[in-house]
Order: C-alpha cells, then structure tokens, then sequence
C-alpha cells in the first residue's frame, strides 16, 4: 500500500487510522474533492479549490489548510505517481467530536485526509458505453460536494445490477446527472446539458467543456432538459475529472443517435486532450513559442 | 472515557480506531439504530432490530450478527450503565474497502460498532420546547436510517442558528419530521402524524405512540398534514426514543394550540411511562399479580 495524507502527516495507508468518533465516519459530515494531475501539473487547480471552498462554506467547516499547501501535499505523496499523471483526492470532515451529537460544537477541528494515486489519462478511441436511467432520489443540495454519498452509492448498485457502470438520473423526467459524472447531449449540432442548480454537482470538467466548447463555436444550452429529449439526442457523453468525456451509445435499453461517437462529441474529445497539461508540449509555452 | 464495541471486542472510547477506507468513513455507507434501555431492559428490542435489518437490507449491506448477540453486547458494555437506564447505539458500515471506489465489491465484512450510554428517563412536568419550520431538502428514502446525515446535520444547524433545539421540516409545505424525532399533531381530539413513506423514518416510539392512542380509544391519524393544520392544530408535540413525547409550544414564531402541554399529550405521555420497562413494578408482573 502506498503512503497518504492524515492531519498534516505523510503515513502509510494501512497505518491510517481515524477515531470512530470522527463525525465524518458518524454523520457523513464532511466534504470531499478530486483533482486530476498530468504530467506532473494539477489541472483546473484554482476551480476545484474553489469548489472545495464553496462546498465547505455551505456547510459551515472551516477550510483546514490554505489552497497553496495542497501543492506541498501532492509533492509530499509524488512517490505514489511515478509517472506524473494522478488523482489527488482530499477528504475534510467537521472533525472528532465525543459525545456523539447531531449538532456539533462549533470549534471542532477537521480531520484532513488525501490520497495521491497513479491515473492513466485517456487516450485513443474510446469505447462508447451503456448507462442506466435511475430516478434521482438523493437531496436537494447536489451541488455540494458532500461525503454523505449513501444514495450515489444505490444509484451506483442499481446500474451495476442492470450491467452497467453509471447511472444517469432524473427527477420527475427531467435529466439531473450521474452518480459521479454530468451529461451532456447534442442536439441539431448544439450541446446541451443541466443547469447548474441545487440538483446537480458543477462539475468541474462539466465547466470546462462547456468553455472549449464557447471557444470553438459550438452552440451551448445550460437548461433542463427530459428523457424525451435524451432520447431524441444525436450524441449523448458523460464527463467527470477522471474520464474526462466518455461517449454514451445506450440509456437502458434504448439507442441514443447512431451508437457511436458522434462528430460534436469527438471534436470535445479533441479540444479537451489539447486543452491537459502536456509535459513535452505545454500548451501555454507552445502558443508562446509561435 | 468508557467503553464501547467495536468489531466483536470491548475497547476503550479513546482507543477504538478505524481505518480511512471505511466506507462508513468515506461515502456515509452504512446504517445505524437506537435503542433506549430501562431499568436493564431494552424497550421494543424486536421493533428495533427489525427496523435495523429492514435498513440493512435496503442498501444491501448483510446483518453482520444475529439479533440476540446485541443482547450480550448490552451485558458487555453494562458497567458503563450503573444505574441500568442507556441508550445502545449501533452503527453498522459496509467495511473497509481499498481502493476507494462508489461501487463496493460484494464480499467485504461489514463494520460493527456500538456504544453504551447512561440514559435518564424522561420524568416530572415536560417544558414544552420551540422548534424551527424548515424546508426539508434530504433524500427520497428517509425511511432508511442512514448515516448519511449531512442533511439532518444541516437541519440541526439552522435550527441552533434560530435558537432552537429541533426543526420541523416539510417538503412543499407538507410536515415530513424532525432531524431527530418525529411530530404529532391534536386537532378535536384527533392525534395526527405524517404516515410512514419513504418521506420520514418510521420512528419506533412513533408506532409505540400510536398503539398507545389506538388502545386508550384515541382517534389516530397517519396522513399528510400541511404547515396551516399544524398552525391551526390543539396540540402539537414530538417524539423520539431519547426525548419519548415532548410537547411543542411554538413553530418559528407561532404558537400552537394554548402553548401548554395539551391533555392528549398529558394522556399520552402517561400512557407512555407506564409501558415502559420498571424495575420496581414491571409492568406485565404488576398486572398479573392483581
């Protein structure tokens, strides 16, 4: 087992232990957050820690550590990313609290907990794939990034039962998001995907392709939208920090445009790859260069 | 510190660690029961374990022991309850899995941990409390006693914030339950509760309750009531297996009823001491004797 981040201190993985009295292991009161790294450079830093900011506020923790240490903490744990590319995952809960109390004391500590793991960015063609229509039952506040994951988690066992790997969600009809992705469907060559409201989590690779897409004259709709619609889309993709965009050929059982990727999304595919860290190339020093 | 259960072992409060891949930890994945204790006896020890299993059951995590080894958890834990009255709390996770991952594998060992605390019994004159009308923005399966509870922590902060102890949350102006307890409501000598859905959890002194009203020759309902029938009801109080009936005076800034213990809730709140488990004059013995 490799080594990880608990309350200021670099420790292996298997000695990282927490009290059982964490609220975080009690409540699911805490927050969490996940950033790609590649070649070394972690991506959309500055958005993702403005989101764990954001989420942290919403839910009155204290964030434990400056933005700019998170930069210590992955050069800490680089040994576990020998090849440069990786997932930093951070874990802040309200912290231990004896006894047990709904309501906690209002100066806790929070435990901070991270992981750095290896993560292979994709590439090449990628495999359309088949995803199940679920109804959303989890909270009103899908837009913070909670640790209290029990309903993500069904939606996960649900889709897994029906032989897929993600769910795709809806209230009452109309589409939310998945249990750790957004969705986006295309439309008569326009990209379409869920508002950022309360019932979904702003993805942060959601953001930024909706950017690459503005940059690259593709017509955007931030709306609700139905499963009549998803059903009636020429492509369909799902997006997260960790598949980037990943095509989707089937909701259930039921075909969505051709099946296969389609020329809006493999164009996203395209910017979003130019767009990651490159360590022979660095976009920002490549254009400079010109 | 004393001491509590954890994994089939009696351990010290300040030693009982777990690991950071607990999926208790990591994704609020588990389950977690109640159960009052009087005079050494538990009070509606099936009803309990019954609701624990129904819970298990719904995320699809195992019952880890079988119901009468938490009989001997209680004789375990039992010094840390000299004078006989606690409250068992039980927690139940999916365990440990590495690497994090939403979708859990299907063979891990589920965590077991319980605590034993001293409990005293409601008794004397009620002060009837003020509680806090809030939106209730949880999940759609309230009637599993998740320990994903970001969203009741939620609850319990804004109601801290408006000076109360307990909110009263309803969904579009429909009364669901507290954070913590459930509401009743008298109006012309009618007892009235939200009905047990997906909307609440089905509280075990809630049924208790109600069995009290039936058999005294209470009329009872369990139906949707609105935020207007609870300003315009008689009586108004809440219910938990820690607090057993706690008269309501106030609603935010409205009184209900007179802003007094009620009689039906006098009644009911006799009724309910009685049944519960006595040392000195258990009841069933008491009545068999006359």
């Amino acid at each position: 087992m490799n080594k990880l981040w608990l309350n200021g201190h670099v420790v292996p993985a298997d000695q990282a232990k927490i009290s059982v009295f964490d609220r975080g292991f009690l409540f699911g009161d805490g927050i969490y957050e996940v950033v790609p790294i590649y070649a070394g450079q972690p991506f959309l830093f500055d958005e993702h820690m403005a989101r764990l900011e954001r989420s942290l506020h919403a839910v009155s923790i204290p964030m434990p550590i400056p933005r700019a240490e998170w930069l210590q903490v992955i050069d800490a744990l680089s040994d576990n990313i020998p090849e440069g590319s990786g997932v930093l995952y951070i874990h802040i809960t309200r912290g231990e609290e004896f006894p047990r109390s709904h309501l906690p004391a209002n100066d806790l500590t929070p435990t901070v907990f991270a992981t750095l793991s290896p993560f292979t960015p994709p590439s090449g063609e990628p495999t359309p794939v088949r995803v199940s229509l679920l109804e959303d039952n989890r909270w009103l506040r899908c837009d913070i990034k909670s640790i209290s994951l029990l309903g993500n988690i069904m939606g996960k066992l649900a889709a897994a039962q029906d032989g897929t790997a993600e769910p795709l969600m809806h209230r009452a009809g109309r589409i939310t998001e998945g249990a750790t992705c957004n969705y986006f469907i295309v439309k008569n060559n326009t990209l379409i995907t869920a508002p950022a409201d309360t019932l979904i989590l702003a993805g942060i690779t959601r953001d930024w392709i909706l950017t690459l897409a503005r940059d690259n004259g593709i017509s955007v709709e931030e709306r609700a939208f139905s499963i009549a619609e998803l059903y009636d889309a020429d492509e369909c993709f799902l997006a997260s920090s960790t598949r980037e965009i990943l095509p989707v050929a089937m909701v259930s059982e039921q075909t969505i445009g051709s099946g296969e990727t389609g020329p809006i999304t493999q164009q996203l595919i395209q910017y979003f790859r130019q767009s990651r860290p490159q360590a022979t190339h660095p976009k920002v020093v490549h254009e400079n260069q010109i």
